[in-house]
C-alpha cells in the first residue's frame, strides 16, 4: 500500500467527489483534463484541486493537465476502492431494506453478505437475495466471514450497542444510518450519515428563494 | 416569515445538525445548555456555534446559555421545518423504493404523495401505501397537488430531463439521488445527495487505521 502522510478530513471528503467526476469523464471517453476544466466541472477552484492532489504527490503534468484514467485509478487506490469489501446490515426494517437496496444499486466493490434482525418474524426471509439472520449470531458470523463493514440501520436507542458488538466482532468500519452519532474504538472507523440534513438544507434554500424572488405564476 | 440576511452555505449545513442535537436534548428533558456543553456535544467550537447563531440574532443569554426548546424552535423556523411539505418521488426502482422507505421512516413534516415511473409493469402498484403513477402525467399532478419537492431516483441519464420537467411543473426544490449533479433554474433549490461518498470516506479511514495500528488479533 502507498505511503501516506496525514491528510485532513476535508480533503478526504473531496476525493470521492473528484473520483465521481473522473468516472463520468472516463465513461465519456475523455483522456485528459486541465485543472481549470476540472475546476469548472467540480465547482472547486483549480488551486484547491492542485493543493488537494499535491497531498498525494500531484499527478498533473505542466501544460498537459491530468490523465483522467490515471487520476481516477490513483484516487481509487488512495481511497482503497481498488478492493472488495464485505458488509453486514443490522436492522431489516424499512431503513435497513432501503440501504440494502441502495448498496445493491451501487454495488461496485461492496457486497452485502447478510442482514441481521431481532424480529423472529423476519429472520429467515431474504431481501434482494440476502438472507435475514438472527442478531444473536452476529458476532460468530462477522468473525467467520471476516466482515469488513457493519451498516447500522437500527433505531437510535439500539445503535451504540450494535456498534459495540460489531467492533468487538472485528469489523474495521461502521456506516451508521441510525439518527444518532455513534462512537467506536480508535481502530474502528465510523461514518455517521444523516440524509435528512440535506433535506433540511434544501427546505431552507427553497424558502430563501421564495423570499427573494417574485412568486411564480402557479396558482396557489 | 422572519427577515433574513444572506447566510453562508456552510452555516446552513450546520443548522440541521444543531437542530438534531437539540432535539435529542429535548427528548431527554434538558431545558438549557451552555455554549461549551453544546460545543462538546456537536463537536464544533463554542465560538463557531456563537458565530453561527449570531447570524440569526443570537438566542443565547450571558451566564445562562441556550434554551433548548427555544433554540430548537428558532432553528426549525429558520430552516422552514415548522411547515409540511408535499413530495413526489420519480423512479420506483430499488433506489426510489429505498427513498420512499427512508422518507416514510423519518416522516416528520414530509409527505410522499406519489411515485412516478415509466415502467408499465410497476404503474398502479403501491409502495408503502403510496400509489405508483404514470410518469406521463407528472406535470398535471404536480400542478394540481401543489407539490413542493421532487425527489429524483432515476438513472443518471434521465435525471436532468426529470429535473427540467419537475421545475417546469412548479416544484420549489429538488432532492436528487441520481449519481449526477443536476442543474435547476434559479428559483428551484437543489440538493444533490451522494450517499456513496460517505462510504468511500469510511473505506479510506479504515485503511488508514490498518496502516497506523498493529493488526488486531483476529485471525485472517
Amino acid at each position: 500500500m502507498r505511503k501516506q502522510t496525514k491528510i485532513s478530513n476535508a480533503v478526504i471528503k473531496r476525493l470521492p467527489r473528484y473520483r465521481r467526476y473522473l468516472n463520468e469523464l472516463r465513461k465519456k471517453g475523455v483522456d485528459k483534463i486541465s485543472s481549470n476544466e476540472f475546476s469548472h466541472l467540480t465547482g472547486y477552484t483549480a488551486s484547491q484541486i492542485r493543493q488537494d492532489l499535491n497531498n498525494f504527490g500531484g499527478f498533473g503534468q505542466q501544460g498537459y493537465g491530468y490523465s483522467v484514467e490515471g487520476l481516477y485509478n490513483e484516487i481509487s487506490a488512495i481511497l482503497g476502492l481498488d478492493k472488495e469489501y464485505k458488509l453486514v446490515v443490522v436492522g431489516a426494517g424499512r431503513l435497513g431494506q432501503a440501504i440494502v437496496n441502495y448498496t445493491y444499486y451501487y454495488k461496485s466493490g461492496f457486497v452485502v453478505k447478510g442482514i441481521f434482525e431481532i424480529d423472529k418474524n423476519i429472520i429467515g426471509k431474504n431481501i434482494n437475495g440476502v438472507e435475514v439472520m438472527d442478531y444473536d449470531n452476529i458476532v460468530e458470523y462477522v468473525e467467520n466471514e471476516k466482515i469488513d463493514i457493519g451498516v447500522i440501520c437500527t433505531t437510535r436507542d439500539a445503535a451504540q450497542e450494535v456498534a459495540d458488538k460489531l467492533s468487538f466482532a472485528g469489523v474495521r468500519g461502521l456506516w451508521n444510518f441510525a439518527p444518532v452519532d455513534i462512537e467506536t474504538p480508535a481502530h474502528v472507523a465510523v461514518e455517521n450519515v444523516h440524509i435528512s440534513e440535506s433535506l433540511h438544507s434544501l427546505v431552507y434554500h427553497m424558502n430563501k428563494n421564495d423570499e427573494g424572488t417574485e412568486k411564480k405564476s402557479r396558482k396557489k
